[in-house]
């Protein structure tokens, strides 16, 4: 008998139909067997949502290739639930996210539905990995990021990822001979300063655009942000406890007194 | 000049007219002045989604007590980022958000927009806590969970919260006399055991409900889930770094070679 190829699940915030999640098909299926689910449509920023209000519907797409996939009416998550509990034949191998149209590095992570997926496929005992190329635009060029995408996947597959940790991997907008290396980083501490764009409907009632520029706070040399400023793709092992463990003593000398609860 | 008042900016994710967010605006509204903004539909299960392609309205509602509120046609963490850019006339001292019918203890953390409307405060350099009742019930009693509450808001006006870190604060279904007492712990490890209930639509076309059973995987007597089963309030101190520090030696063993992308 033949070993069998490992299995991976290739899913996307940006939707079925998005160059990115085109090129990681590609790559990944030169490394396994596939199963593509991806939300219908757009899903930015949605983060770990989960459809819980209302239904959600899958239908089977035909890919480039011949290859077979499906959309999902829901969240990145819910695509990782669906395809976990209704598609697969077997536990898949690896969960690869993306390959995303923009940043996900730093506190992104945490907006981020390709980062989401990947997260899901963790808190359920799968490797998973999420991918993203520093361009916004729907031309964006992932020659190189798929040359980066098939070195971590095979690296994974290889040398297995620590328990409940997934990666996030951002990948500069860069061609493959200008990009200097892989670094592994912790997230950069920054956030995003808001800017809502206030406009006024034609019948004259306020509404609210949601914009921002995005701050790095931090100056440290091993994180993403500085990684990807220097050419580097970078890699951030990211975790699912958000225990803050260091937090917990000085909390421990806050004194409740329950004796009365005025 | 009297000293102002602490500024509690409140919110929560399953809607402004939810009993729970009622609770804790009485709460905070006798230890601070306080704006409430909550999203007009509920929102549970939404995490760190932001909208991004759609646009925002808020609308002036008028609450019990003759306060002023506001209801936000986005995500909790829409009603932050709005509150903070749009609404309020000063920094805030606090943000709370709950009191959220049903729990967000362990994993659950991770798909709460409770408990992400308190991270993204802690983001923006606020303190912020994020409370949860474990009673689903819309008529769920909430006199124990205002008592906790006060205890809790009082403690963290008075003692300061370390940087970066939100609190999730998970109070089990019981008479207040019932209350062991309030425990700082950390995050179980746990998840969710998915069941999709599929059913055919009246055009015989299948689609799914997400239904789920919790696992506890954790057998710490440290944990959330531990704490409440034992008729402890739990507190988690919770972070927004979501770097596996530990993983970084390990991964930077990989060998990643550059000098060839095939």
């Amino acid at each position: 008998m033949k070993p069998k190829l490992p299995l991976i699940v290739v899913t996307n915030d940006d939707g079925i139909t998005a160059p990115g999640i085109k090129a990681l098909m590609e790559v990944a299926a030169t490394l396994g067997e596939i199963i593509v689910i991806a939300p219908d449509k757009p899903q930015s920023g949605v983060g770990h949502a989960i459809t819980l209000n209302s239904t959600l519907r899958i239908n089977k797409v035909q890919l480039n290739y011949g290859l077979k996939g499906f959309s999902c009416s829901g969240t990145p998550v819910d695509c990782i639930k669906l395809a976990l509990n209704e598609i697969v034949p077997r536990k898949p191998d690896l969960i690869v996210s993306g390959i995303n149209h923009g940043s996900n590095c730093s506190i992104n992570v945490i907006y981020s539905g390709t980062m989401s997926a990947a997260i899901e496929g963790v808190l359920e005992g799968i490797p998973s990995v999420g991918f993203s190329l520093l361009d916004y635009s729907i031309e964006a060029d992932f020659s190189a990021s798929k040359k980066v995408a098939k070195k971590i996947i095979k690296a994974i597959l290889k040398n297995k990822l620590p328990k409940n940790v997934c990666l996030n991997v951002n990948i500069p907008k860069l061609r493959e001979e200008e990009i200097m290396g892989i670094k592994i980083c912790r997230q950069a501490i920054a956030n995003w300063e808001e800017k809502f764009d206030k406009r006024l409907d034609p019948s004259g009632k306020e509404y609210y655009w949601l914009t921002g520029e995005f701050k790095n706070y931090d100056k440290g040399n091993d994180t993403d942000v500085w990684a990807l400023k220097n050419n580097y793709v970078s890699v951030v092992p990211t975790q699912i406890d958000l225990t803050a463990y260091t937090a917990i003593e000085k909390l421990k000398k806050w004194k409740f007194d329950i004796s009365t609860w005025e």
